[in-house]
């Protein structure tokens, strides 16, 4: 398709390890690069691979740089911030992950809802108890699930839960109606949904605007019968706060995925919370997930050939001139 | 509504314990009789309470019983066995509970899929273990699931595992097309569907024609990819080859609520199956299943003054002259 169009494709394989600089002509030849999963082995937090390093070092001092792709959602990843300094595109693999995210989500949902964390301690010694009227939650059709974040991985959470019959409610930027969901409503408005929240769904992007947003305060907002998931990012919390919410019973249950420090420290509460399952950032794995995102990549590619706007582009508008394209 | 219709109705409260029997004109005077869960106390497998024996002393010496409702499902409880043998006409509350167990089912299903038998494992060492490529399974819109029984239960899981995106493939007397199930196929096509089996559901009655089904030859025809969950019986199975094929790996997981001897024995070895959950017939749990049980059981009472077809009419076929009607 690049020859079609009049372009000569040379591909510059990225090192496994930093201090492996390409060949002059080669390096200034580099315009566009794509951060690929195999690249950045597991998640986008905690320690570079050397693989990573050895690719950002590369690129950001190639001088023709005109667009990095990468394989993750978001664009907190340090690694990223010379990219989004200087006048290179970034676009993101948004999306490419969100299905096998959203499920792991509904999955924790149904299973901590429907009774499984009191199952499983029960049947670790193997016991036969079933649970009372005080373990007992209502019917799911009764419940409200407050998802913040409409971007791929919460629309698909908000479709699963509304299958499911709860009565779903989306925050985020804008207000406009988004399918399958009863209400969308501004982060503003978030303080006056806590109380008749029972699952509060954090699928949102870390932002100067959604660091911090569940703080104590919030916290003491929701009822005890609340169930929090994380999937965005661990800042999104205040995690001590959290942990004490869990340990102390003013929060019914919760999943995590995602942690200010990751790994999460032996030393953290939040391993031993009751009711609280941990995934190690791993919510997405899925083996259809690298060809989703090469997809991405490919698509982008056209566009960059035929100068047409890109998916998922997270270009500050400093370096486009339009406004903000990010989903919100 | 009784009244309207020119009946008067007098209620006989069973007694909490057996051995007392209401005066004699009362006892002649049932006509028809409600097996409520107040009056069954857990699941209808193991010893009866007290007040269940109570309960069906009195109804199996009532010499004008007619009709019979009864909050279960199934019919195969042994308290129901001398109704069945005489005259009077059986109705299950089949259907009351389907929702919240196919919301157990697909929980389950997800969260065992997605990865948290894993994860739960390390959580509880406070180990940071993303799954290797051994770990992970195929995408969920790769997967197929086959649902054997296609009652309320079994359809409802249907419809919530084709909303994930599986292949649905229902298993029944009938081959008619079903809501949200790919194909429907008879019970003697099952072994060809073993194979390509991602799920197996068990969501069906208890009869000869499926004790022993999933027998150690069926479980061999299963790839070792696949999971198990039971809300049917535990006799549905074969308990030994099941515990032996999850303990050796030649199951992925499973998800059991029910067993052939309840509570289940601390000696089984399906308590410590690898990736296998435990609930103890508890799978039904929710707040609403009374409220949904009694409504069965007016609206039948309705179709009872006005002589109309019964609703989860169980009775056997000697004793209505009619085909049998259960669901299959």
């Amino acid at each position: 398709m690049a020859r079609a169009s009049g372009h000569t494709v040379r591909f510059v394989i990225a090192p496994e390890q930093p201090g492996h600089t390409p060949p002059a002509d080669a390096h200034a030849s580099i315009r566009l690069a794509f951060y690929s999963r195999d690249i950045m082995q597991g998640s986008s937090k905690g320690a570079p691979s050397p693989a990573s390093r050895a690719f950002f070092d590369i690129l950001d001092a190639a001088p023709r740089a005109e667009w990095l792709h990468v394989c993750s959602a978001g664009i907190d990843n340090h690694l990223y911030q010379p990219t989004l300094r200087r006048a290179v595109r970034l676009t993101t693999s948004s999306g490419s992950n969100a299905v096998p995210i959203a499920q792991t989500i509904v999955g924790a949902i149904l299973a901590q809802t429907r009774g499984f964390t009191y199952w499983l301690r029960a049947q670790a010694e193997r016991r036969w108890q079933p649970l009372g009227p005080a373990q007992m939650t209502r019917d799911l059709h009764e419940q409200t699930a407050v998802i913040v974040g409409l971007g791929p991985i919460g629309r698909e959470t908000g479709r699963l839960l509304k299958a499911v019959g709860l009565t779903t409610i989306g925050v985020r930027r804008g207000t406009g109606a988004v399918p399958h969901f009863d209400r969308v409503c501004r982060l503003d408005a978030l303080d006056g949904l806590l109380p008749s929240c029972d699952w509060l769904v954090l699928a949102c992007p870390l932002t100067p605007e959604t660091r911090g947003l569940l703080d104590a305060r919030r916290i003491g907002l929701l009822p005890a019968r609340a169930g929090i998931a994380n999937v965005g990012r661990g800042e999104l919390t205040d995690e001590s706060a959290l942990a004490a919410a869990l340990h102390e019973g003013r929060l019914r249950s919760a999943y995590l995925d995602v942690f200010a420090t990751e790994p999460l420290p032996g030393s953290s509460p939040l391993w031993t919370a009751p009711n609280t399952w941990i995934s190690p950032h791993n919510a997405s794995v899925s083996p259809g997930n690298a060809a989703r995102t090469t997809d991405i990549f490919l698509r982008n590619f056209m566009h960059w050939l035929n100068a047409e706007p890109f998916e998922n582009d997270a270009t500050p508008s400093a370096f486009t001139g339009a406004a903000d394209s990010r989903p919100a």
